[in-house]
C-alpha cells in the first residue's frame, strides 16, 4: 500500500517518521510528496497537498503534516473519502485545514477525530513537540494494513477548513489572487481552467504587462510572459525560459486583475 | 522493476509522476536519480543521467524530464540499448539530446517516436504543459511492466544528438572544458580517463594555479588544488576539505587548458 | 529488509549508490535519511544518524558517508549492534566516528574492519573517490541480503570514537552547546532531558534572554523564545513561529549557559 509524506519539515526529520511506518507496516511503499513546504505554511501545504493525492491509486493513506499547534489543543483527524474516479483515499494530519482541500478534490468527506491511542507510537510516550511520527505516522502505518478508520475516533463535523480564496468575473474581466509559486517561477492563481475562455493568441493585461494567452510555454518568445492552463487545472503566469515571479516581482497571497485587451 | 526519474522540476511535480506510475504499476521500485537539474538546462541533464544510469540493474526504465520543448513540435521518444556489460536499459523523455549520451554510454541505440497513446495517461485529456506526467510516466510505467518498446511508434534515426564538446591533447598540453560542478564544488571536466597519463605527484599549471595531481582529495593539503581521475571517469579538479568552482570561480561550460610544470 | 543512507553527497551521487545496491540485493527498501549533511562534517553526519536509526526496524543496515579521508589511510568498517528494545542494526561506513554515537544509541557495538573484497563492488576497480558507491553500497547490499557480517573482516577494538562535547550541571546552572540547528532554525543542545527538571512556565536566562521553559511551541507567544525538551529527547531552544538559530545569532558548536531566573 501506498502512503505519501508532505510536510515543512525539511531534512532529517520525515527519516524517522519513515522509520516509524516501516516497523509498523514492512510492505508500505511511502512515497515523498515534499518536505519543503514552508515553515507553518498550511495554506501551501493544503495546495501542494491538492495538486498530488488524486494521482495516487486508489487505497493511498496521506500523512500530512503542517503543524504549527503541536502540542496544543488542536486535535489530529483521520479522513475517508471516495469517488468512482479517484477510488478510496485516507488522509491523517492535524486538524488545521491542511487536508480538507486535497480530500474535497477526492470525493466527499468522513472525518475521525484520531484519540485511538492503540494507533500511537507508544501511548505512554508520544512527544509534544513531534506527532507526525508519534501520531500521524503510526495511525496511518496501521490504516495502510487495513485498521478501519471508523475505529480511529468519533466522527466529527467541525473540523476546521481552508479555501484559497474566491475569483469573480465581472464584465470579461477577472479577479483572483495567486496562491502557489513553483521551483519554475511559474506563478498558479486561483482561477479554475472552467472560468476561462480566451482563445490561444488572446492578449491581456495583467499586472500593467500585456500577456499572451497560449497553450504551452515555448510557444511564446523567450523571456516574454504568457499565461496559460497550468497542468493543475488554473490559470497560471508564466515566462518562456523565465521565471514570471522574478518577472512581475510578486508573492503567494496577492491579488491580481485580467483585462482582455484582445481577443482571437 | 525499476524506474528513474531524473527532472528539473524541483519540488512538488515529481510526486505526480510517482503517483501515475503507481496507478499503472504498483510494483515500480521508483528511485530519484535527480530533481534539481537547473531549471531547462538540457546538457547539465544529460550529464547527470550518464553519470548514474549505468549502475542500476538490467531491466531499468530512466524517464527524463528536461523539456523546454514541451507543448511545441517536439517529438516525444522512447530508446532502447544493450550490452553485454550493462544489460537492457530503456530511456524515456523528449527528443532534444537529453537522453542521447547516457543511452549511448549502455550500448547502440535504437530509438522509437512516442506516438502510441495507448501509453498515455488519458489519450483525450493529456495536457499541453506536463507530459512528464501524462506521456512519459505513463509510457515508462506500461514500458516497465513489459509492454514492448517497439509497439511505442515508428523507429527513428533522425533525433537530436548532444555531446559534452570535445577535448584536445597537443605537445602534452590538454584543452577542455567544464562539464558539471558537483554539490562539493569539484569541477569536472570532459577529460577523459585514457587520455590523462600524469603520475601521481606530478605538477599541472590550470587557470594559473599550480595543481597536483592525486589518487584522492584528502592526500592534498587542506585548501590547496588538486586534480584526480574522479568517480565518473573524468579529470576533475578539487579543493581538499574546500570548494574548487570558489576557488577558481568558474561556471559549467567553462574552457580550460593544462600544462604539465613538473611530471614525476 | 532496509537499507538507510546518510551523506554529504548533495544531489547526484545517491543515485549511483541506490542503482548499485539494487543491482546486488533487488528487494532493498531504500530509505533516505539525509543527503545534505554539511560538506565534510562528521559532527553533525553523526548527530543526525543518531538522531534517526533507532526508529529503523531490526535488520536495518545504515549506510553512511561523510568521509574527508577517502582514498587516504582510512579504514573502512561494519558494526554489529543489537539491544532488546531497538533489535539488530548495521551500519556501514568510514572509521571516522560518523557511526558510532549512532551505534551506540542501540545497543553495545562489535565492529569489523571492512576488507573482504567480495563485499566490493568489483575489487579490481574500486575508485579512489567514491568508496559509497565502490565499498560502503555493495557491503551493505549483501549484508541486507544476509551475508554474515563477522566475515567483513577482522574485529577493531582501536576504531575512531566521536561524541558530542560534555554538558555540566552546578548550582542549578547548567553549561552545555549547541550540537545541531534544524531545519526550523530550532537549536538543539547537548544537554539530555534527564539533566532538566524545570517545571513548565519557568523563567530560564540564556545568552542574556528571558526564555519560557514549555512543553511544546505553540504554548509560547508568538516570536517569543522558548525552551523544551525536543523528539530527539535534549533540551531544544525555539522561537514560536519563528527561528532561534536567527533569534539568537548562535551556530553549531557554540556554548550556552542556563541559569534558572524563575522556578515555578
Amino acid at each position: 500500500m501506498v502512503i505519501t509524506l508532505l510536510s515543512d519539515f525539511g531534512d532529517l526529520y520525515p527519516a524517522s517518521i519513515k522509520g516509524v511506518i516501516l516497523c509498523i507496516n514492512p510492505d508500505a511503499n511511502i512515497v515523498d510528496i515534499s518536505h519543503s513546504v514552508p515553515a507553518q505554511d498550511i495554506g501551501q501545504g493544503a495546495f501542494m497537498l491538492m495538486a498530488t493525492a488524486k494521482f495516487f491509486p486508489s487505497g493511498t493513506v496521506h500523512i500530512a503534516v503542517v503543524d504549527p499547534g503541536v502540542g496544543t489543543q488542536r486535535r489530529a483527524i483521520a479522513i475517508l473519502t471516495e469517488s468512482e474516479k479517484y477510488g478510496v483515499h485516507y488522509f491523517i494530519g492535524p486538524d488545521n485545514g491542511l487536508l480538507i482541500p486535497a480530500a474535497g478534490s477526492i470525493g466527499g468527506l468522513e472525518v475521525f477525530e484520531l484519540t485511538n491511542d492503540a494507533l500511537f507510537r507508544d501511548a505512554s510516550g508520544v512527544s509534544a513537540t513531534f506527532h507526525g511520527r508519534d501520531i500521524f505516522a503510526p495511525a496511518g502505518a496501521y490504516i495502510s494494513k487495513g485498521f478501519e478508520i471508523e475505529k480511529a475516533g468519533k466522527k466529527i463535523n467541525d473540523y476546521m477548513t481552508l479555501d484559497f480564496g474566491s475569483c469573480v468575473k465581472n464584465d470579461g474581466i477577472i479577479e483572483g489572487r495567486i496562491i502557489f509559486i513553483d521551483s519554475f517561477g511559474n506563478i498558479i492563481t486561483n482561477i479554475p481552467s472552467g472560468m476561462v475562455d480566451y482563445k490561444y493568441g488572446s492578449m491581456l493585461e495583467i499586472w500593467g504587462e500585456y500577456v499572451t494567452f497560449q497553450s504551452s510555454y515555448g510557444l511564446s518568445e523567450e523571456g516574454k510572459p504568457l499565461a496559460l492552463i497550468g497542468s493543475h487545472g488554473y490559470l497560471e503566469i508564466s515566462v518562456n525560459l523565465g521565471s514570471a515571479v522574478s518577472f512581475f516581482n510578486k508573492k503567494q497571497g496577492d491579488g491580481l486583475v485580467i483585462k482582455t485587451v484582445c481577443m482571437y
